[in-house]
C-alpha cells in the first residue's frame, strides 16, 4: 500500500514581490525561476525525491526519505541565496491528492501566499524511518509513441507542443478524479504520475481514454519504490522495454 | 504591423542522450534542462527578447533585437557549458505562427531532432537593423482574476493547477486558431502570448471564449514594441492598470 | 583529537578539454568552474562539509559526515549535467595535511589527470558513523581587521587585493609548514583554515607572523566539531567575538 | 597604444549582510559568490569583456564592448535575481593600473563599501564606438610549464598549490609595480595578466623573475584587440605555440 509523502513548496508573497516597486524584467523572472527550481531538484533529487515545477511560486515535491531538518535546512539555504523565501507544507496520505490536501491546507491555515506576514513557515510531519517500505511509492512514466517522427519532424515547434499539451490535460485530469493521482510534465513528450496502488487495467483505461479524448497515442512503464527515486528509476526502465517490444503498459514487478 | 522574429532552439539528439548508456537520475535532467532554459533567458532577456521554455528540449523565443552572430555565440557558449548542443531555427513573418513554422521548417530541412549526426545547425535569417519598427511585436500579458483569493487560498495545490491549466489550454488552441498567436504559461497564473496585430475586440472574444470553455476569468494588458521586452514590459504596466481599475482588457497605446 | 575526512576533487583531463578541438572561450571555462564548484558547495555543504574552490580544477574538501555512497552520487550528478567528470580521493588523518596526501595519492595511483583514460575514478575510505566525535574538526576563521576602513575605502581594488594576497600566502605556508593545516581564501578579506588541534598560542604566533612577514593584521576566531559545518560555524561566531571585543584570538570552547 | 576600460564590480554592504541577524551557512555564502560570479562572466564575456573573481565581493573586469547601459542593466538584472546589489564604477586609461585607480576612486567617493544607504552606485564613463581601435587591450595569459607532470601527478594538492600560488603571488606584484598590469589567477595553473603596451623583454624579464624568487617556470602567450576577448583568445593561441614549440615568450602578432 502506497504512503506518499507531499510537500507542497510556495515561494512568501511572490505575485506582489515581481511588480514592487515597479514590474521586473521577465526574463529575470523566468531565470529566478527557473534557477530555484533547479537548486530545489538537487536538493530533493540528492536524497531520492522529486520535485516538479507545476506553477513554478508553487512546486510540489514527492519527498519519502526526507525529514522535517531536511526541510528547514532547503528552506534556510534558498532564504540566504534567493530574493525571496519559501514557506513548506509535508503531509503523507494512502494517496498522493490526500497528502497534497493536507500539506496545501497546512500552509493556508498559516496564512494567505499574499500575506506580506507570512514567511517561511514549515508545517507537519514526515514519516518516521521506522514505517518506511518498498511500497510507499508508485510512480508512472508515460511518453507519447514516437512524438519524434510523428509531431517534432512534421508538424510546427507550436502545433506539436499543442498536441502534447493536450494530451497532457487530459490525462492530468482523468488520472487525478479517477484515480487520486498527480500528474506531471518533465519536458519533451514525458508526463510523469504519482500514484496511489493502481492496477495494469487502470494504466490501460487511462491510455484508452487520452487516445479517445485527444487523440495523443501514450505509452507507460510503472515503478515502486521506498522513494520517488527508486519508483521512477524503475518506471523508465519500464518504459524502455514499452518501446522495446511495442507494449503500451509495463509495470516492473510484474515482468 | 507586426514583424515577429521567432528562434526555435532545439536540443540535438536528447532523447537517446537522455537513457545513454542508461536512463539518466531524472532529478539531474530536471535540473539540466532548467538551468539550460535560465541560460537562455538570461542571453535572449539581455538582448530584448523573450524565451519560452515550452518543451525544454524544444523552446521558442522571440528574438527581434538579435542578429545572426548573436545566434552563433549563444550555440557557441551553450556547447562549451553543457554535455548537450543546441540547433536553432530563425525566422521572421507578419504572424507569429507562420514566422515560427519557418523556423521549424529550417531546421526539419537540415535534419532529424534525434538524428545522430545533425548537431549545432544554424538555419535561417534575422530582421536587419534598417528595417525594424515599434511595431514589430505585440504581447499580450494575461493572468487570472484574484487567483490567489480564488484559488490558491481556498483549492489543494494541484486543484488549483488544474484549473490554471485548463484555463491556459483553452487559450492557446483558441489564439493559435483564431488568431495565429504563440501562447505560454510562465508561471503563476500568468500567460504570455505573442500576437499579429490584434485589437480590443479580439482579446474581449478570448477572454470570453475561456470563461464559457473553461470557466477562467482572465484580465489582460496588450503592449508593442520594437522587441520583446518592450513590449511585454508595456503589457505588464498596462495590466497593472486592469488591476488597479478593475477592467478586464488594457491596450497600452490606448490609455 | 582531530580525524579529519578530506576529499580532493578533481576534474578528468581538463587542460586537454579546454583546447580540444580549438581553445574554448574565457568566459565560458570561468562560468563552468565557478558554476561546478557552487554545485559541489551545495551538495557537500548541504552534509554538513565545507568545499574550497582551490585551484577550480582540483578542489578540496573537508567531508566528515559524507559516506562513500555520497560521494558516487556526487560524482553521477556532476557527470549527468556538465561537459567533463569528476574523479574523488577520500582520506582522513589526524592532521589535514596527511589526509589530503593519501586523497592525493590514491588519485596518482589510478592515473594521470590528463590520462583521457583515467575517468571518475573514486578511490578510499570514510569514517563510519560509530567512529565519529565532536573533536573530529577543527576550523579557524581568520580575517583581516578592519579591512574597509584600512585598505578597500582608501586603496584602489587591485592595491588592496595585493595587500590580502600577501596575507593569504604567508599565512598559508606558515600554517602548512608549522602547523599542518589547510587554508583557503574564501572571498572578502576571509581566511578559513582546516587544523589538526592547535592551541591558543599557536594562533597567536600565526598572526604575529603575519604581521610582521606582510605587514597584515589578522584576528581569528577557532571552533571545533563533528563536521565542518559545525566547527567553522562556531569559528564564526567567535570571530564575532573578536570584532565586538577587539581581541586578536578567541577559541569557541575556552570563552 | 592600449586604452583599457576597467569596470569595478563591488557588492554593496556584503560584510554586514554575511552576518545579519546571525551568521549565514559559509557553503551557502561560496555558493552564491560563485554563481553571482558566473553571471557575471556571462554578461561581460558575450560582449567581449573579461571579469575575474578577484576577491569576490570586489571583481575587476575589462569591459571594452560594453557601454554606460550595459552596466546599468547588469546592476538590474543582478538586483532582481540575488539578495544582494551591485555598485559598478567605469574608468579608461592608457594602463590598466590607473584605469582601475580611477575606476575604484568613482565609487569611494560615492560612499563606503559598507555604507548602508549606498546602494547601486554607477559612476564613470565608457569609451565611445569611434575611439575604439585594435590595440586597445593587451592581454598575456601566463601558464606553468608541465604543472601536471611536475606537481599535480607529484606532489599533494595543497603543496601543488602552494607552487602556484606563490608564483602567482611573484607575477602580481611584479607586474603591477613594474608594468602597471594587473594579473588574476583563473584556475589550474593559468594567471591572466591585462598590461598597457609591453614588449618581448617586459615578458621575459618577468619569467625570469618569477624563476628567481619563487622557483616556478612560466610561459607566455600575449595577444592584442579591440576588447578583452580578442586580446586573450589571441593570447591562447600564441601559449599553444608555446606548448608546441617550447618557447617561453610568444607575442601573437610577431609570429
Amino acid at each position: 500500500m502506497t504512503n506518499t509523502q507531499v510537500t507542497l513548496v510556495q515561494i512568501d508573497n511572490y505575485g506582489p514581490w515581481t511588480v514592487t516597486p515597479e514590474p521586473r524584467r521577465e526574463a529575470d523572472l523566468q531565470t529566478l525561476q527557473s534557477r530555484l527550481y533547479a537548486d530545489i531538484s538537487q536538493f530533493v533529487g540528492n536524497r531520492g525525491g522529486y520535485v516538479f515545477f507545476t506553477r513554478f511560486d508553487n512546486m510540489i515535491a514527492v519527498t519519502n526519505g526526507l525529514d522535517f531538518e531536511d526541510h528547514r535546512l532547503l528552506q534556510e539555504s534558498a532564504g540566504n541565496r534567493y530574493p525571496v523565501t519559501l514557506s513548506l507544507g509535508v503531509a503523507t496520505g494512502t494517496d498522493p491528492v490526500q497528502a497534497l490536501s493536507d500539506a496545501t491546507t497546512r500552509l493556508q491555515e498559516a496564512g494567505s501566499a499574499q500575506d506580506e506576514n507570512r514567511r517561511e513557515c514549515l508545517e507537519g510531519r514526515t514519516i518516521d524511518d521506522a514505517h518506511r517500505s518498498d511500497e510507499d511509492v508508485q510512480i508512472a512514466h508515460f511518453d507519447v509513441i514516437d512524438a519524434t517522427g510523428n509531431y517534432t519532424d512534421e508538424l510546427n515547434a507550436f502545433d506539436t507542443f499543442i498536441e502534447i499539451e493536450q494530451g497532457y490535460a487530459e490525462l492530468m485530469r482523468h488520472m487525478r478524479y479517477a484515480h487520486d493521482s498527480l500528474s506531471f510534465f518533465v519536458g519533451g513528450d514525458n508526463v510523469i504520475v504519482v500514484c496511489p496502488d493502481l492496477e495494469d487495467e487502470d494504466y490501460v483505461e487511462a491510455i484508452h481514454h487520452v487516445e479517445e479524448a485527444a487523440d495523443v497515442s501514450l505509452q507507460v512503464g510503472v515503478g515502486h519504490g521506498e522513494n520517488a527515486h527508486d519508483a521512477g528509476f524503475e518506471a523508465k526502465h519500464a518504459l524502455e522495454t514499452c518501446r522495446a517490444d511495442g507494449t503500451r503498459v509495463e509495470l516492473a514487478w510484474e515482468s
